[in-house]
């Protein structure tokens, strides 16, 4: 019996949900601006701490953040002939500089000032950043490049969803330039890895890492990674992504060194990001129908006090111990940080403002009434164990300074409740298959299907497309080849029936 | 006999040595796209360092970040008369959202994706973040909102000069919305004061606050203050601006909210910004003839360590010595926070590296060579005693642990340095002016004029065109009138002979 659930529950209907969670959390809104949002303060509090904490790793492993035009000339894309093929249906283009009275009391672009270059809105910024990268880089010794960026960007989306397709979007776009291959490999590899590190440890979030196939590839890469996290309706999230570009890119913006030897070579460039889209795939692989749950990491507040207030001469002193308390726990480090603890003194009902609380996902929400106050206790609410097992909110009374004592633990409690919870949701949601028989079985019934686990023998050109066509059916996808597989597990692929040279995970997806 | 300086010096032609710092010291550069710079790790550093400190101060105040649209539709601005004719004029617009083929091999914006309105580029956002005030706001008990966002916002200029007028800049920009119009006003000054502290304590950068002059306020605002920095060439830099807005936005947008009576109100708004434009006023106040002095608390990297290595087997033991001296200058707190040191070990000669940090204006350049390492010592060069009294390098030998126990002290004197000698510049380049002759005879002499100090009547309408016609034809604006005066000094104004209501500063600005 769960008292106080968003209007609808996952169970119901997943997408409506979502959609709930967004709108109760006050996470975000529609804007007004055709596909995009507004990102109101507990939204963007998350943000900002995945900011934070992403950019010390960034940094941590030699990059340095700079900023690059929004605007790209037009002619700039049309220098990499997939790239400009797989961004050019979904371009914002800017044509004019200035706006006229059209005679009928609006505005209207001036005819005077069209633009003689269109200028696109910048969908990713390799073009622009290579046309730097050609200019910085002359000899060996000016390599590797590694650089970084925090931007908007913008592809029109004709279908949108909050946080997870919009048409602008926030994200982090990290790009290098290297001597070598090997060297453009291991980069990206690392990126792909400091993301999973960070998903994992700060997002909560298990994912799997590998390599996407030839079809999914980055349009102008050699070669795409991702890392994909399992949402609780058993679809994947691709949540970030690291592309090793060959040298694809330095041949078409002309990125050249001398080596060590005095010849000329292309630089090997990669680039790798992940975005607010990160945002949507907390909310559905942490979400329950009381709305959000943040892990503390993440948590713009990790606790939060509401002092049950009666308009009454005994507020002050209530007051005063509220902020004794938020002192106190201010002081503590919780996760390798300050605790971020805040006192609610808003004008509202305390009940009001404990529900708000919940559907937000603060870890952990503390309420304290004069009887608490009498007893030097508080009353504490932690938002991964909600409800007792009779359904009745599990708010539990204790001596403030033992709240004090346990407040560190208990966050560092929840961060690991909530990856261990859903990563066992992962693990069970995969599995493996060994016959196309056994993909259509399994996906027949739509229900959290999750993601089978199969083997192939990665197919190209014609004898692809056909297995994308096949899948395409099914609403299906191949979501990744997971890294770190040994080869020892041989057996024909599920599609061609040739022997098949690795695994993939297939499933639906967002 | 300074050497090493930079290829103009700012007697010679202050233009080309702003130029040329920004260059030299890899701050940023041209991008290919026009009126767009690319800000490079140096100048984004010290962005992002001014985004940490100022972003402390926005959210002490109580404010919370948000992120809004980068696209307004035009008939957003066509609600406020005033705002819209102040900005039409420069604004960049998307009026297509897919590109094709042009059939010869290059792009065009396809003229099946025109889109029904044309959206604009952002190039301030009172408009859209208005329109959601107005879904926020119902009752007084939702008031007040003070929210904030970091963005990017395009304004087309036609002349454009790095930092100080491009046409993508980034800044921050808060927007408020309060019960009273009293209200209102208070937060307007209280952020205009978090900007003068701010700019003085952290950019070392002496300003004076004062309230601009009615032809000088933001399209729509009903009162427009700023924070006035002096430059050495004598001219002022608007450096942040804070306006109140009354119910003018409102108005336009709707924003309304039930008083406690159950009445309907329109709110009072405002909206402060300061941008990337603060950095020119840090190299304009800051630089010297040998590069960019960065204030200690704004530097990315306050203390640099350059090792001499020789490409010798001994190399090892002083790159070791050097980690051991980063990690324990790290250890240290200088300015309230752990101090940043970086050990340059980019494969480049040590002289070069010596000098290319000068130019970008660390504080402190550490370099240790054999012969220091031998004797525990290290060589210091401090960024604001670059030369002795005879013209050569002050590179002086210190103990190894003397310099350590002396840093944090060090950069607090950098610090508390930077600002003093700009604060004697801005005291002695303003002169009390008694009339008009002595403002014209005062700028007739083109050389570092600095400000002049009037008294005015304040006048209005056709009055004050006439004053801005005046001062015009000698290139002069009025800057702001200070705040803080008590009316005690009267006398005539200088421009009508009338009784002046207040003093006002005057000069030639960027």
């Amino acid at each position: 019996m769960i008292k106080r659930a968003l209007p609808v529950t996952r169970e119901a209907d997943f997408a409506a949900w979502y959609q709930s969670v967004i709108t109760e959390a006050d996470l975000a809104e529609e804007s007004g601006v055709r596909g995009c949002m507004v990102i109101r303060p507990w939204g963007y509090g998350i943000w900002e701490r995945i900011q934070r904490l992403l950019d010390d790793r960034i940094k941590a492993t030699g990059h340095e953040n700079c900023y690059f035009p929004l605007f790209i000339p037009l002619s700039y894309f049309e220098k990499e002939a997939e790239h400009v093929e797989g961004f050019a249906k979904e371009m914002a283009v800017v044509t004019h500089h200035r706006l006229v009275s059209d005679g009928k009391g609006g505005l209207t672009p001036d005819p005077e000032a069209k633009l003689e270059e269109p200028l696109v809105v910048r969908p990713t910024s390799e073009t622009v950043i290579g046309t730097a990268f050609a200019r910085w880089i002359q000899s060996w010794r000016d390599l590797p490049v590694l650089i970084n960026q925090w931007a908007n960007v913008v592809r029109w989306e004709m279908r949108t969803r909050m946080f997870l397709r919009t048409s602008e979007f926030l994200w982090q776009e990290g790009h290098t330039a290297h001597a070598t291959p090997q060297e453009a490999r291991d980069e990206t590899l690392k990126m792909l890895e400091v993301y999973r590190e960070f998903a994992e440890t700060c997002l909560a979030l298990p994912v799997v890492a590998g390599e996407k196939p030839e079809n999914e590839r980055f349009p102008g890469a050699v070669a795409t990674y991702s890392i994909e996290a399992m949402m609780q309706d058993g679809k994947a999230l691709q949540a970030g992504t690291s592309h090793f570009l060959g040298t694809n890119f330095a041949h078409a913006q002309n990125i050249r060194f001398q080596n060590a030897e005095g010849q000329f070579e292309h630089a090997n460039t990669t680039s790798w990001g992940v975005s607010t889209r990160m945002i949507g795939g907390v909310i559905m692989v942490h979400g329950d129908d009381a709305g959000l749950r943040v892990p503390p990491r993440i948590a713009p507040w990790q606790i939060v006090i509401v002092p049950m207030l009666r308009d009454a001469p005994e507020d002050a002193a209530l007051v005063d111990y509220c902020k004794a308390l938020q002192a106190e726990l201010a002081k503590g480090v919780a996760l390798g940080e300050p605790i971020r603890a805040l006192l609610d003194l808003k004008p509202a009902k305390a009940a009001t403002k404990r529900w708000g609380w919940v559907k937000k996902g603060a870890p952990i929400v503390i309420e304290v009434g004069g009887r608490d106050m009498a007893g030097g206790n508080v009353s504490v609410i932690r938002r991964d164990r909600l409800y007792r097992e009779d359904g009745k909110l599990d708010s539990q009374v204790v001596a403030k300074d033992a709240l004090v004592a346990d407040a560190a633990a208990m966050l560092e409690g929840i961060q690991a409740g909530l990856f261990e919870e859903a990563h066992d949701r992962l693990r069970a949601s995969i599995a493996p298959v060994e016959d196309w028989a056994g993909v259509e079985a399994m996906f027949a019934d739509a229900t959290k299907p999750g993601w089978a686990d199969v083997r192939w023998s990665k197919p190209t050109g014609a004898a692809l497309d056909a297995v994308v066509a096949r899948l395409k059916a099914l609403k299906l996808t191949i979501r990744n080849a997971p890294m770190g597989q040994t080869g020892a597990d041989s057996g024909p692929c599920i599609f061609t029936g040739e022997p098949a040279v690795e695994r993939v995970l297939i499933g639906r997806a967002y």
